[in-house]
């Protein structure tokens, strides 16, 4: 599946990458595209929708419902 | 010696630490406190003022002269 989620929060390139580790560490196959500028995050996973924004949110960034 | 740096482009707790580490990696043993809404540094070192500098540039900061 591909979800989009918008993400707020992230600021830099190191949270940039804070997101996408947190994505791989519940699905090490996941390809996770960041647009910083927009807090657009593209996810391809076969993981649920909310697992994976569960992991955003506990990596300390706000996913929008 | 003790050195007060204004740094900037540091924008979260991930800049905050990699800031830490860069000086931490050039003096294991210097103290390194980071404001980071103001940008300024302290750090507390045996090491030269503009090592530390440098140490904070090649990180991907900038150092106010």
């Amino acid at each position: 599946m591909q979800y989009q989620f918008h993400v707020t929060g992230m600021t830099c390139g190191h949270c940039e990458r804070a997101v996408v580790h947190a994505v791989r560490n519940i699905d090490e196959e996941a390809i996770v595209k960041v647009d910083l500028p927009t807090g657009q995050v593209t996810v391809e996973s076969d993981k649920a929708r909310d697992v994976i924004a569960t992991a955003i949110r506990e990596e300390g960034y706000q996913v929008a419902a």
